[in-house]
């Protein structure tokens, strides 16, 4: 671990922050882990937005969508570890110095996310529909209030 | 739906396959589909490879990564519909000519992502990381026989 490394870690752990997360193993690995796991839920937020707007014949697959992004939900919480605020992200300090309202955030997305496993398993896919828009508010809350602006 | 888009489907409905899918709803939105399916599946990879090299001290989240695959293996057959062999996909012919080999090729994929799981909830990393190494030649089996060469 180069002296760097160590260094910011250790500023890090300076921080008072509650998120919930393991101890950190390596700041760029984190950083890749957790974009591994942005890149899983967008792909399941794509997959559901092609079924509901019937782009694909897969209507059945709903429920997996729905259950892997409730699952994924859960861990969300867990990539943003102490210390993987540096080097190739674009979360924003705000995470680590507001982990108050970082939670929250991260409370109301696992809250609409069980709610749309709740609605795939209705079958109303009105229902279903509503859900997967009130889940998408809370991508939107975070990509904008804790995510660096994408370059236009 | 276009002249050509109708053309191609009925084209697509004269070859004889039996890929578990649906009815055709789209050809591109299914290549989108597909896509979407495969970018979840590629970060579950991304996300355990990253936990067994320990660049991340998420290894709790092992079991949210493995069952998130076998559930997705398991419509992985659903997304090469009849008709989605066109436009802008690197899915070969072959799919859809040689169907049982690529069927076998899919079980394959399949067993492997539920005996990862299994490996999962034993705790052993080292049966783990022996079970990730055989799911990941299922997948190159796939991406080297039923997909386009990368451009190098």
């Amino acid at each position: 671990m180069s002296f760097k490394k160590i260094t910011l870690i250790a500023c890090a752990a300076l921080a008072a922050v509650s998120i919930t997360a393991p101890a950190l193993a390596d700041g760029d690995g984190e950083i890749k882990y957790r974009k591994a796991v942005m890149k899983s839920i967008g792909g399941h937020m794509g997959a559901m937005a092609g079924i509901l707007k019937s782009e694909t014949a897969n209507k059945a697959n709903l429920a997996v969508h729905a259950q892997g992004m409730a699952a994924l939900s859960n861990i969300a919480g867990s990539v943003f570890p102490k210390g993987s605020d540096f080097g190739e992200t674009e979360a924003l300090p705000v995470i680590w110095e507001k982990p108050d309202e970082f939670a929250k955030a991260a409370k109301m997305f696992q809250g609409a996310a069980a709610n749309l496993e709740k609605a795939s398993m209705s079958g109303d896919m009105a229902q279903f529909g509503q859900a997967f828009g009130e889940l998408g508010k809370t991508c939107k809350n975070c990509h904008e209030n804790f995510r660096e602006k994408k370059q236009q």
